[in-house]
This record gives C-alpha cells, sequence and structure tokens, in this order.
C-alpha cells in the first residue's frame, strides 16, 4: 500500500478523461463518464426514445460497452434526478455490470420499481444521498448540490478531481419561489465557483429561449383562476407524473374549492403514492378518492389527475377522449387542462386527443390560451447565472442536439468564457484535462443500443431497412419445390402478399404474377448450371419488374426456392 | 324543352344540398359539392397528406364516387386557389369523369403542369376566369371574389342558387397592403351581404388565434432588416414555392442589395417559371442567374432561394444541410433563412436540418427569432370581419379539423348568428336548405382514397394493417413442402426472417425455430386429417409462441405449406 505522497505523485501523471456516452447532439439517453487513472465515475443512465425511423424499437440506451470493459475501475453511478432520460437505462447498466447507485431518496424510489420490473442478477447497492452530502468515490470527491427542475430533489453534481473541480449541472432551472420551498442552492454554487472551478458540464436544453424561466407557482396561480372560472364543471387535468409539484398544486387548488380528487394512469397513481411516502407530497386528508367513487360525488365537486398530456395511445386520457375508458365517461359539462407542452414530435397525438375531446363537446384549456405550463429546464439567463456563478475555466455544453449546444457556447462566449476553452463535443469523444490544459484525444466506443421486446442490441441497420421497406410497400412471397437436380417444378410456384395490396381485389394482377414466376423459374433453371443462388435471384429480380411495372410500387421480394 | 317560367316552377320542389367531400375534421383534401336538382358543382379538389398510420402512402384524395354516379349533373369545377389541398386532386377526378374546371391563370397554370404528368384520357376542358366574373352553370351563377392568400390570385366564390346565395370564402386573410396591391375585395363581398347570403362557408385553419394575421409585407421589413445584417455573408433562403409574393420579395431585397438570385429545387423553378410568364412576378433585368454561375459572384453577392422549409428529404436545401448537393457547399459564412413554420408533424424534420445546418457553421434564422414568415389564413378577427360583411342567414365552417370547426362556431355565435343555424358538419353529410329552412338530412358516400404508386384505392385498413404489423416486428416466414397425403416432410422447413432479428447474430434462435417447425409440422400432421388450413395455423401458432417467449416480439409469421 503506497501512502498517501506517494499515491498523489503516482497520480501526476495522469489526465482527467470526461467523456458522454449520451446526451451529446440528441435529446435523451444521458450518460456522462469521469476518468481519471484507475477510477471512474457515471454520472446519470438514461434512456431515449426512438426516432421515427427506428421503427418497431420500444427504446433507446447508451453503448456501455466501454464501461463494462473497465467495470472493475466504476467506483459508482451518480443520478442528478428521477426523469427517465436520466434513470432509464439504469436496469439495462446493472444486467451487465455490479456497480453501486447513488441518488436521491425519490429518484432511488423511481429506480427501484424499474428493478422489481427488471431485476438485476445480484442485490443492487442503491444509496440514498442528500443535497449536501459529499461522497468518496477513488480519486472522486462528489458532492450533491440542489437544483431545481421539474421533478423533486433533482441535484448538480461536483466532482473534486485531481485536476480541479468539474461541476455538472443535471437538469435545472431557477425558481425563486419553489412549491417545496427549496430554492437552487445558488450560495453553494457560488462558493465552488470562488474556490475554482476548471470545466462546467451545462445543459442546453432551453439555450435557445432568451430570459428566465418562469416559476412553477405561475401555474399555480393559473390554476386558481381556472378553477374559479370553472366552479360548475367537473375538471380533467393532464401532466406528467414525475412532476410532483405540479401535481401537488392541482391537489392545494382542488382543496381550497372544496373538490375531491381522483388519479388515474397506472404512473400517476405509482408516482403519487411513493411521492406522498416519501414525504415529497402532502395530501390533505380527505381529498384523494378512489376512480370508483367519484359517481358519489358531484361532477363539479370532482377533479381527476390524469396521464396522458403527450397524447399518449392507451393513456388514461387518450382512453377518455376516445369513450373506451371503463371508470369515466366524459360530456359538456368537463373542462380537460392539459398542463403540459407537447414534446416535439407529438403535436399531432395531442392534437388528435384535443380533436376528440372538443367533439364531445369538452372545453380543453392548453398552454396555448393559460399559463398552465413552464419548462424544467434553464433559459439563457440562468444559464448565464450559472457560469457567472462557477466561473469555470473549461466549458463542455451537454443535454441537447447540436443546435442547443452550439447555443450553449455562444452564451459561453457572451460570458466571457474564451473560445479555444469550450469544446462543443459529441458522445464518445474524450476531452482530456490536466495541468498543461484541456483537449480532445482520442474516443472511447459509444452509440445507440437498440431494445426491442426483451432483446437488447439485436436490432441494427440491416433490420431497421427491412421494416422501412417493409412498412412502404409490403412483402410478396415466392415459394417453389423444384426438383433435386434443378431441373422440374415439383410444386408451385405460390404468391404470398402482404401489406402490398388488397389480394381479393387484385386477383388478376396476382394471377399474372404467378404466371411471370412461373415463366421465371423454367428459365432461370435452365439457364442456372445447379446453381441455386441464380435462381433465387433471377425469379426476385424478375418479379420485383413485374410488379413495379404494373403498381409502381417495390413491394420486398423474398424467393424460396425448396429442393426434393 | 320547357320555358323558363316552367322550369322556374320545377325548381320550386327541389332542395339545396351542400355538402364536402374533404376538409371537414380534417386538413387538407378540400371538395365541397352543391347539388340542386339536375346539377352540381364543385369547389376544388384538394388532395391530403397520409397520417402516420398509413404507411407507405404517397396522398390521399376525396372519395368521389357520388360525383361519378352522378357526372351527367356536374357543371364544372371551380377552384379557389392553387394550393395542393385546393387542386392535388385533379388529375384523379379527370381520370374518372370529364368535367370542365374554372380557376383563375395562376391555379390552371399549376393544374395543367400536373396534368401534363397524368393526362387524362380526353382534353381536358380548362377555363381561365379572373375575379369579378361570374359563371352560369345550370341553375347556379358563380362570382369569383378576390381574396389574400399566401398564394396569388385567390379567390372566394359567392354562388347564386335558387335558395339565395351561398358565400365559400376558400382560404382568405385581409391584407391590407398586399404585394401585388390587391386587397381582398371586402366591398363586393359587402355588397352581396347587404343583397343577404343564406349561407356561409368559412375557412377555420386559424379560428383557434386572436386578432388579424399580419401583413405579408412585415416579412419584407424583416428580409431588409437581415439583408442589412448580413451584407457580408451569402443568404440562402428557404419557403414555400407556391408563395410567389414571398418570392417576389426576396427578389427585391437581393436587388436592392445588388445581389443575384439563383433558384434551387424542382419545384420552386417551375413555379417562378410560371409566374413570370403569367405575370405574378415581376423579375428585374439581371438579377437572376443559373445556379450554375454562382461561382463568378462573391458569395456575400449571392441569394440562394430553395425548396425545403419544412425539411423535407431529397429538398433541395436538406441536399445543402447533408452536404449532398452538387453544386451549393455550405460553409460558415452562410446564413440560412427559414421563411416558413414548421406543419404539425414536420417539426423533427425541421429540426434536423437545423441541426445539421448549425453544424456546419452556418447561421440559421427562423420564425421564432425573426418575423421572416406571416400565415396565409384568416385568424379571428378577419372571420368576424368576413361575417360581420356577409351577415348570412346559415353558417357552416369548412377546411380544419373538429377543434378548428368548433372554434369558428364560437366566433358566429359571437358575432350573433344563431346557434340554431350553424352547422358542424362531416364529409358526406348533407346540409338541406329550401324555403323552409336548413337541417341535416342523409349523406352520400364519403371517405379517403389511398393513392400508392399508380395503385388508387386498392389499399385498405387491412393492408395498412399488416404494414404496421411488418413494420413493428418484421417477418418470419416458415415453408415447407410434404407429400400429397399430408404424411411426410418432403423439404424443409425453412425459416426466412426479414425486419426481425439480425440473423448472423441470433444464430442459436433460428436452429430452435426450424426444430420447433419441424416438431409442429410432424405432430400437426398427424393430427390433420389431411387438413391443409389446420397444418398450417399450427405451425403458424407455435412459431408465434416460441418466437414470443424468446424474444418477447409478434412478428408477421407466414407458414406457406406446398404438397407434392
Amino acid at each position: 500500500m503506497k501512502n498517501n505522497n506517494e499515491k498523489n505523485k503516482s497520480l501526476l501523471g495522469h489526465k482527467l478523461r470526461v467523456m458522454s456516452l449520451g446526451g451529446l447532439q440528441e435529446i435523451g439517453k444521458n450518460m456522462t463518464v469521469l476518468e481519471y487513472g484507475d477510477d471512474i465515475i457515471v454520472i446519470d443512465a438514461g434512456m431515449g426514445f426512438p426516432d421515427e425511423d427506428m421503427l418497431g424499437v420500444d427504446l433507446v440506451i447508451p453503448d456501455i460497452s466501454y464501461l463494462i470493459k473497465n467495470a472493475h475501475k466504476i467506483r459508482g453511478i451518480l443520478i442528478t434526478h428521477g426523469h427517465e432520460d436520466h434513470i432509464g437505462g439504469v436496469p439495462y447498466v446493472l444486467s451487465q455490470i455490479n456497480v453501486p447507485i447513488y441518488g436521491t431518496r425519490l429518484a432511488l424510489g423511481i429506480i427501484e420499481g424499474k428493478l422489481d420490473e427488471n431485476p438485476p442478477p445480484f442485490e443492487p447497492e442503491l444509496y440514498t444521498v442528500e443535497a449536501g452530502d459529499v461522497i468518496n468515490l477513488g480519486v472522486f470527491k462528489a458532492e450533491f448540490i440542489h437544483v431545481n427542475h421539474s421533478i423533486a430533489d433533482a441535484c448538480a453534481i461536483s466532482i473534486k478531481t485531481p485536476v480541479g473541480i468539474v461541476f455538472h449541472t443535471g437538469d435545472f432551472k431557477l425558481d425563486v419561489s419553489p412549491i417545496d420551498g427549496k430554492m437552487m442552492d445558488i450560495t453553494r454554487i457560488g462558493e465552488i465557483g470562488k474556490a475554482g472551478v476548471t470545466l462546467l458540464l451545462c445543459e442546453s436544453t432551453n439555450a435557445e429561449r432568451s430570459g428566465f424561466t418562469p416559476s412553477e407557482r405561475t401555474v399555480g396561480s393559473s390554476l386558481e383562476r381556472i378553477f374559479a372560472q370553472y366552479e360548475n364543471r367537473r375538471l380533467i387535468i393532464a401532466t406528467f407524473s414525475s412532476n410532483v409539484h405540479r401535481v401537488q398544486q392541482i391537489i392545494n387548488a382542488s382543496a381550497n374549492h372544496n373538490r375531491k380528487v381522483a388519479v388515474l394512469g397506472r404512473s400517476m397513481v405509482n408516482i403519487i403514492g411513493a411521492a406522498a411516502e416519501l414525504g415529497y407530497m402532502d395530501l390533505p386528508d380527505g381529498v384523494l378518492i378512489d376512480v370508483n367513487d367519484i359517481k358519489r360525488y358531484k361532477p363539479e365537486d370532482i377533479t381527476l389527475i390524469t396521464t396522458g398530456s403527450q397524447g399518449e395511445p392507451m393513456s388514461a386520457l387518450y382512453r377518455i377522449a376516445f369513450d373506451e375508458h371503463d371508470r369515466v365517461k366524459i360530456n359538456s359539462n368537463d373542462v380537460v387542462v392539459l398542463s403540459s407542452s407537447a414534446i416535439p414530435g407529438n403535436e399531432k397525438l395531442v392534437g388528435k386527443i384535443i380533436n376528440a375531446l372538443v367533439k364531445n363537446g369538452v372545453k380543453v384549456v392548453n398552454d396555448s390560451t393559460e399559463d398552465v405550463h413552464v419548462s424544467g429546464h434553464a433559459c439563457r439567463d440562468e444559464i448565464k447565472l450559472m457560469m457567472a456563478l462557477t466561473k469555470p475555466k473549461y466549458f463542455m455544453p451537454i443535454h441537447g442536439e447540436y443546435r442547443h449546444l452550439y447555443a450553449n457556447k455562444d452564451i459561453a462566449e457572451f460570458m466571457g468564457i474564451k473560445p479555444d476553452n469550450i469544446f462543443i463535443s459529441e458522445i464518445g469523444k474524450v476531452l482530456e484535462i490536466d495541468r498543461k490544459g484541456a483537449r480532445f484525444n482520442g474516443t472511447v466506443p459509444a452509440g445507440k443500443v437498440l431494445v426491442d421486446g426483451s432483446g437488447v442490441g439485436d436490432i441494427g441497420s440491416v433490420v431497421l431497412r427491412d421494416r422501412k421497406h417493409l412498412a412502404e410497400d409490403g412483402l410478396v412471397v415466392v415459394v417453389a419445390t423444384i426438383d433435386s437436380v434443378g431441373k422440374q417444378i415439383v410444386s408451385g410456384p405460390d404468391i404470398v402478399s402482404r401489406g402490398f395490396v388488397y389480394v381479393k381485389e387484385s386477383e388478376e394482377l396476382m394471377r399474372s404474377a404467378r404466371r411471370i414466376a412461373e415463366e421465371s423459374l423454367e428459365r432461370a433453371m435452365k439457364n442456372s448450371r445447379g446453381d441455386w443462388a441464380y435462381i433465387k435471384s433471377v425469379v426476385r429480380d424478375d418479379m420485383a419488374k413485374f410488379i413495379f411495372k404494373e403498381t409502381k410500387r417495390k413491394p420486398m421480394i423474398l424467393s424460396v426456392i425448396m429442393d426434393i
């Protein structure tokens, strides 16, 4: 065992390596890795949603092969907060490597729920921390610092490393009047900044938006107005289940207006239960009722809180809107409040629900007409505040598409950080920091691992390309059996199609296709010299040509030639 | 031949029937039909874009079986303006029925281009009209009235019918300072209103937005600022090709700032050519240059006008952004202006282009930071103006999703139209008007006809369901040949999969699948009593069960059993 001096000396030769395995030039699957000598810490292990071209994919997680290879070095995964894009990858990581997880109670509570559904092959080590706690992790000392965000108990993490402090903002906003009374700990952040920050990793989600993000409390004021305006109508309010403070405000407004509250949607029920148990919510006595009991009250004495604010098919709100919910039937006395904004890509789904509601005579209130939603992310002036407090030497924007990272770089330059000290990175790219400076140096493996059903990573570009092909124009299968010398057709050819044309109305086309297949097969066999692959490809090409000529479509053609 | 008195007398018994075959409770494929006795007129014949669940579908057109059945009654199709959602269905209508088309020069110019690509089986009758023209069509007299919109030469249509005037607004806005100097003819609309309007059909696109839509000229002012600010950089400006006045303003600003203009994108080149030839545009001498000549000028002396403002893959802007354009290479001295707003559903595509541009160091200006776009549709106050001028007895909102129609109904009630006289309709529903009043009475066939390749209407719910299934989890085909009595396997079973798993990395799974198929087939043959369908279904079900157990996926399973 070396003594401390020796150890410090031996560390002198090392460099800090900072790399993200997710969250750079993309939204979601956030994961940042710090490595120094034999020590690695990981910040967050998120999941992402599939792009439109990832047909059939359920979710996307980071490629963690670098972590698997260096598992012995990993001292822990630090969780900034309990949103899916920061914790959704935890079960997949733990299925491969056994590392301790550190996070606040709410984040760990949500993670525990996930691990119950997908238990790792060992007893997971989960350690609860509170803002202010400092954790020793090899050469690293990590301090959790309270920030405001659209989920309770979110943290930034300040990491003492041998080359100075790395400050990771997590996702944050400054709320000067937060619901739980706990403002972002700008005092502590300022102290750390005074002591000197080497590298700031700052989220970029709202870096294109000017000013400050409004306080969560502005939503409370809007809710008060809405409750007063619609005092004679039932209220159905949809929001993100993880937005504990939003849900709290809806419950408070209901209690103020003598309404009972029923909760709809599995994730909403789960989170309210967990948050109340963990002390994040204050449920006034007798306000919450079971959804089965809503009939006992007058509609105007009821608030329903529900999932589905993004228009998710099969969510409670979706089923209510399309009259598929077994316990809640809407009518023209209902008011639906969408306390949310549509995530890019979900606009049409949300629109579909609004149309269905309006068609049933329901009054719909959303963020285009009332202040019923605020963002959880820092706008430009809050990012400036973060930079002014931390005064970092080096800056790397994280959490965002390229445009957001770039906008954050612009802010950093405005705040006086030297352009040469600003690093727009990409997943897998290594930022190396030592006493001499900071620079990009090399890469580690990184990418998107696609999860489909129970398969993790068994879907790649070939499978996706085939799915896209099948989705566009469907499939035509030509099957035939020929004799063992490839001279004579024994059975078939048969034509089977799916997703191509409605066969019953295209009998003539299918008959012609069968004739073409037969001619093609006879001709191919004559010229094949026993080359099966040749026969298959001739039949496939002839069929593709025929079908394109007749329909201007290009279905996938499979030719299956069997022999006896 | 009856004399006029007799004819008028015989008409007394008839009712006016108003029905839309598209554009109600949906965006696009606008088509309104007026029928009285033996006379039918049609207003617009648009196309729509496929919903996300219409995989592989190119476009959507109205079901016109009612028109085909009553072709002998149709006196003409009247076109309000040349946008795709008003004219895109014309080639499909003319491929089935021979009816004259009436429209302004620009609209007919664009239609002619379409008919050149898809010529009808006869010489089409196209009649050019101008605002102010009145056309006799059986019992109907149609007057074209100038309105402002995001394409030149747009019209409302006022139709004199035996039960009074039906006023169809088309798509419109009020522009008090239009680029071509021609304000919407509110005087004429007011005169018609004074004479008395029985039914107003009014567009609803922006019925949820308060106030007035800004003048197209505000975009000109923004362009001036942008041209001044970026005088040392090349400008690339993307907009809708059909927005002739926008393009005119970009050309004017370029001429003012001594820039040459090159045009990119087939539809942009076509429309500018047509519009200039028809006199809708004023091209200053020597400003337009060929894109091949841009190298002869300094970048800061060039403006490129391009398609792709909606992020369309393969558009000129897309190819430029992803460095796939053969003649335009971008660099960090370029400024790209998106003079447009993203149509709902296109946000992610537009975002993709912005990221690619920013990544190349390009400055991107869009409508979130500058007033580089205005809508072409009437906001609430313009709709109120339309109602105040026409003072209709009956009102039917058109052109919009349910929420938009409903918002328009609210405006009508605010303007004092009796709730009982307001009709929110749906496609195919017949609004009947006679001396006694107006009421819904019956329906005619209506729906969405899907166009895929050269196939029109041969794709229905079964094909779409199969495409969705294939897109989600791919396909597994089990093929086997058995003897003619169904007792013995002669060849196979073989397993072929596409879009399911990456086969090379799943050899073990595929081997097991083959074994399962063999066992299943043997067992099924034993119990089949020669029932081929039974054998197929057993093999399919066993395979589905096995695959779900192993992968939690549900690919489409095809079992093809041949016999010799």
